[in-house]
């Protein structure tokens, strides 16, 4: 080991993952595709494959146990990892869940959790098929894979977008993020009084968005019975902006994107509000709606625009015009990344 | 949530998955095992299946990075997944690789992790294929999903050894526990004087044994090429009778096993004698060693016996007859796991 030291938070997440792993070559044939996507793709005979992602869910990182019970992280974990295997176009069939578990929870505790994992199997008709469970020195860690399968036509990648692509949303954004501020402040106004109660009224649908999103399995079906097929596609769970810099990335390409077709709820925007925040950076970079982003050819719009599950927010340039976000007045501003960043 | 509060260590892990797991039901036709074996199996096509595994190691649980570096971590973590793999009579194809990790961290200690993991994935041919890292609020967590493939009348589970057949182990047992006990040992010896350096010198095998663990992928391909497939087969990560117990709940069996036959290695011994341990019980309970332990039908004995790699330690009877460890003077003893129980 050399002595030098450089911290995580100089690199962050993607560009760490990509820096460990860049020198790792695929030795199999059947791996048609490793490390840079929403999940990995492996031809199983010749007309199909699967697809394998993995996600590790960390105490006082991405949950925290003041406001989010069990049975909803339970549901939640598996939720966010079906997630992913949708955003490749594909169907989920079957997950593993490693625990690692301080003696502070019960079995109770983990029965809770676990309804919530079974609750999550039977909504998107996947089988749990392996787990371990371990104790850990402090807190509660959650690691979940998720396999699915598709046609091996039709899976979606985050690199097949081309200029002239309309960029399109499922759902609504921004929701879960406020719904994580309402629970914030809650928390701060418990901590500093323990005798007021919180005040979670007329929030419901906010907190659902953060306490039990769903993975937009529906979609894929959608995309299936109306014969489109994406040219790219990749979950939210990052925040618009992130992932629409992931697809311009991986496609090699710009993007317009425009303030006025963000889809927002009325709900998250009157929140957002009351929290001083614009509505439309809740959007851009909350992240965990778990909606899908994906880019269809121009010939499908009629299609989708038709349809009330999608939101047409822009279209694909190409690589040298870059990536920008549109404002409300009609300001082109280059887009940029402000997800999760979690080793900050 | 009822009121009621059970310890996580009333249960054990064993019974702890077991229970939480218990009213799961698979849902795809293909999903052919789920929890309860060594990997789940899924059918892919009509002939060949897919194997998963996924294993959750949590720093100061399953290592302690005082003495074991981050490289030998790394190559594992991954030959412990591959070892799963192995004990399904199947060929690892992939691995992901879930990491939570504290900021304590830098970017060069995941590397070096990283260089064990490619050498791992290098001397087992594996692709790794996914990954995911996220900080953790302390510690080090790392939880591998191996993936792998073998022809569905390949593949061994825990259930099929039936009365007759004869217990086989790989290699030899006790090591990698010894090689702890001497790496506690020195530590010990550090914590209380620091200028003291540790004394590791002539304990070479046992420290490879617990440092660098290696999966008996050499064992597959051997059993391949003799036309031997075993009845039933586990790989040993909580310690032999542990093991053994496994396959006969899951084959509703007994077994004989006989002190006289366990392979030992001759410096495993010595350091035992030294710690004032009885050799046999260190391999009896000692685990992680990650040989395998299988059975087989008799008309397979020729093979096996005159096999360097191999050493038939006893034989399977039926289920009435109970599960007997025969110590040295030919004393029937009831055989007992006492592998690690983390959960204490």
């Amino acid at each position: 080991m050399t002595d030098k030291r450089t911290e995580l938070s100089d690199l962050g997440e993607f560009a760490l993952i990509e820096h460990l792993t860049q020198d790792f070559q695929t030795r199999h044939p059947e791996t048609l595709l490793g490390i840079g996507d929403d999940a990995a793709v492996i031809a199983i005979g010749n007309e199909l494959c699967q697809v394998v992602t993995t996600d590790l869910l960390s105490e006082g990182v991405h949950f925290d146990l003041t406001y989010m019970p069990l049975k909803h992280l339970g549901y939640k974990a598996v939720a966010i990892n079906v997630s992913d295997i949708c955003a490749m176009n594909a169907i989920p069939k079957q997950i593993t869940v490693a625990l690692a578990v301080s003696n502070r929870f019960s079995v109770e505790a983990l029965e809770e959790l676990y309804a919530g994992m079974k609750a999550a199997c039977a909504d998107y008709n996947v089988d749990l098929i392996g787990g371990d469970t371990t104790s850990s020195q402090s807190g509660l860690v959650i690691s979940i894979t998720a396999l699915g399968t598709a046609p091996k036509d039709q899976i979606c990648y985050r690199s097949g977008a081309k200029e002239y692509d309309l960029l399109v949303v499922s759902g609504d954004l921004g929701g879960a993020y406020m719904g994580l501020q309402v629970l914030e402040r809650e928390k701060d106004v418990f901590k500093a009084n323990p005798n007021i109660q919180p005040d979670l009224d007329g929030h419901d649908y906010i907190l659902q968005r953060q306490l039990k999103p769903q993975a937009r399995l529906d979609v894929v079906k959608i995309l299936k019975e109306l014969g489109v097929k994406p040219t790219s596609m990749i979950d939210i769970s990052d925040g618009l902006a992130s992932e629409i810099l992931h697809i311009c990335k991986a496609s090699k390409v710009g993007c317009h994107l425009y303030d006025e077709k963000m889809p927002i709820d009325a709900k998250t925007s009157m929140v957002a509000i009351d929290f001083n925040l614009d509505p439309s950076m809740c959007a851009l970079n909350g992240g965990e709606d778990y909606e899908l982003l994906f880019t269809i050819d121009q010939k499908d719009v009629a299609l989708i625009q038709s349809n009330p599950n999608f939101s047409i927010i822009g279209h694909i340039t190409n690589l040298a015009e870059g990536t920008y976000y549109i404002d409300k007045s009609g300001s082109a501003i280059t887009l940029r990344a402000q997800g999760w960043k979690h080793f900050d």
